[in-house]
């Protein structure tokens, strides 16, 4: 029987961090050990029950057969309605979660060997969709400043060649935690229009914002950025709906037309009666929203506390999302060595800052998705493990 | 501004033909028209009480976290319980819906210039995906043999060429309406097997079966067969679930390991409390499934009583599906013609056979997918149509 040879394309693709470090744990779970996760990004809130009212309500009303392709209507009207300018008939998609638009995105845009530009250190799963899409990604570095991850448009320029065609960018910006400012996404979008990029703007933790930083997005810079920008947004954060599989993205038409006809191909969008829940959660009471921010924001200081005035180790405390970065740069030692120490001596897992890129190096991600006991004995076994 | 131009790939993907006659219908629609269609495949049955019931339950429950990626693994044994002999750790992948599978499949196998093959006429849906996916259409023609659409071994091996790498199989055969029997499939397996290519089998219709027709999966044929085949199957028909999004594949570890690939960078699966209520329709009571299928049995027999008799028209009762193809190739007039004077001077909607492929020229599909009052009226214009 001849082997079965898989496509050039997929054969590129790897698993990410995340996912090779469950691996990792899940051997030492088999083999007996206990271990407390600080590394996930899934938020550890149920949905808020009118959201999940408004599921069953649509279940019961029937609302089981094909939706629009594009979204339902009020779905794509509530999502225009929040961001404002756009047309919900031709430049809103709705999709299975952000990275369904991403993807979506990055088919509709790409030729192969067009290239993309990528701050680094970056949330990993960026890459394969890239690859996939048959492009190439242009990694670029950014800086510990003032304690905090800082992007300089002199590195974008270095990294910029011709056949860049696209800059994704997160805001807030997983995992350094930095909510870029309205100077830095100026000086960015200047950047963006001086080289006729696109840019993919993927704000799903906008509403997660500490202390004075607010999310701003792209599109509200200048009616020129908003015509070169696709935004994507999902509600597995903001609402607590991770398994739910929704999001949307809004881009001008064209771009929003091509992307529609990679949907129509592959994934069509959610489920109907998840897009009725989805229009709820968009349109309904957003208490639930500053509810959990509060809460982020409780934990966010436990993190800082918790971890605070040890010689081997700084808290970068983050401007928005649920993730710190440890500066570990004290300790000489690579950030995957330190995470496996960690795990393997200390029984707390972690995300070693190399696995999201160079400028990463020195570094640990540390989520506070989960909050309660988890994340109370989690930095426990994080002090003790640094301190030793 | 300068232009954004997107990708070549995306440019080449066109609408299928049931959404370019949409486009149609809504105009006149506009005008004030009332139309009748007997065009669409959405079944017109509301998802069964059980199966919504467990979709609500596990919502209750707080179902609502991130799903495994390959699909929560009671659902994957649920679908490995059914089929037999494949692994649900490493042989089945859970999708949202075929379209997906028969994507993700695709991509997952082609490289740019592969060939697939494709019997025509065909679901014109398949078109675009291939395209996406960088490989060539080799269509396949058929013919109308004793009252039913029959594929040949000598076409299939005139089509083929040392590019071909994939099969596209459709059984139940939509639009035709053949149910390929155990000596035809054999003779498509001997095929498969000689030129080494894989046969992506898509039988969504499994459930619908008239009279001593019933389908055979190919898996079943040969483990040779089975190791080179992509099992792809949905709840939209069997369980009239078209909007939740829910569906399956199952093939080698390989090949599921490389769909999976895919399925992370971009849709992920369904919902995890759809994937709950999907086991459900698995495991749960299966007269829901008999009771629809008598149903669309009576709905055959109006079809074939209302259109028996004329000069112009001969039914091809289907022997599975919910289409029934018209043979009018005594009226010598193409069928695109027919279908558009149908729609404009007698009110009712069908899709001309040529839409799928130069074999259906000479044919109408008509949809049972809707029954009662619509199918009676829509029946009627027709046969007025095709009298006048």
């Amino acid at each position: 029987m001849p082997a079965i040879p898989t496509s050039h394309r997929v054969r590129q693709l790897r698993p990410t961090a995340v996912n090779s470090i469950l691996a990792e744990v899940k051997q030492l779970q088999a083999e007996g050990r206990k271990l407390v996760s600080l590394m996930r990004g899934e938020p550890d809130f149920r949905t808020p029950a009118h959201i999940v009212e408004a599921a069953e309500r649509a279940l019961r009303n029937g609302r089981t057969g094909y939706a629009d392709n594009r979204g339902e209507l009020p779905f794509r009207e509530a999502v225009a309605a929040k961001l404002k300018f756009y047309d919900p008939a031709t430049e809103i998609l709705i999709t299975t979660g952000a990275t369904f638009g991403i993807h979506a995105a990055l088919t509709a845009l790409l030729n192969d060997g067009d290239e993309v530009l990528l701050p680094e250190p970056v949330y990993d799963a960026y890459h394969s969709p890239i690859l996939l899409a048959g492009g190439v990604i242009r990694s670029v570095p950014s800086q510990i400043v003032n304690g905090r991850f800082t992007l300089d448009v002199a590195g974008l320029e270095a990294a910029c060649t011709a056949r860049c065609r696209v800059m994704l960018l997160n805001t807030p910006w997983n995992p350094t935690g930095t909510v870029f400012t309205r100077e830095e996404l100026e000086a960015i979008g200047e950047f963006v229009l001086r080289h006729n990029l696109i840019l993919l703007s993927d704000e799903i933790y906008e509403s997660i914002t500490y202390e004075d930083h607010v999310h701003i997005s792209p599109i509200a810079l200048s009616p020129e950025l908003r015509a070169r920008t696709v935004l994507i947004n999902s509600f597995s954060k903001t609402y607590a709906m991770p398994g739910w599989r929704a999001g949307y993205c809004a881009a001008p038409a064209t771009i929003t037309q091509a992307m529609f006809l990679v949907l129509q191909q592959s994934s069509r969008g959610p489920a109907t009666f998840v897009q009725d829940a989805a229009t709820e959660a968009l349109q309904g009471p957003q208490d639930c929203v500053a509810v959990m921010r509060q809460e982020y924001t409780n934990r966010r200081a436990t993190v800082c506390r918790e971890l605070s005035g040890m010689a081997s180790c700084r808290v970068l405390a983050p401007e928005g999302g649920f993730f710190a970065m440890l500066d570990i740069s004290a300790l000489h030692t690579p950030s995957n060595e330190i995470r496996r120490k960690l795990m393997r001596e200390h029984g707390v897992v972690v995300v070693h800052g190399s696995a999201y890129g160079p400028s990463g190096e020195g570094t640990l991600r540390v989520s506070f998705a989960s909050g309660g006991d988890n994340l109370t004995r989690g930095l426990e076994k994080l002090r003790a493990g640094l301190e030793s």
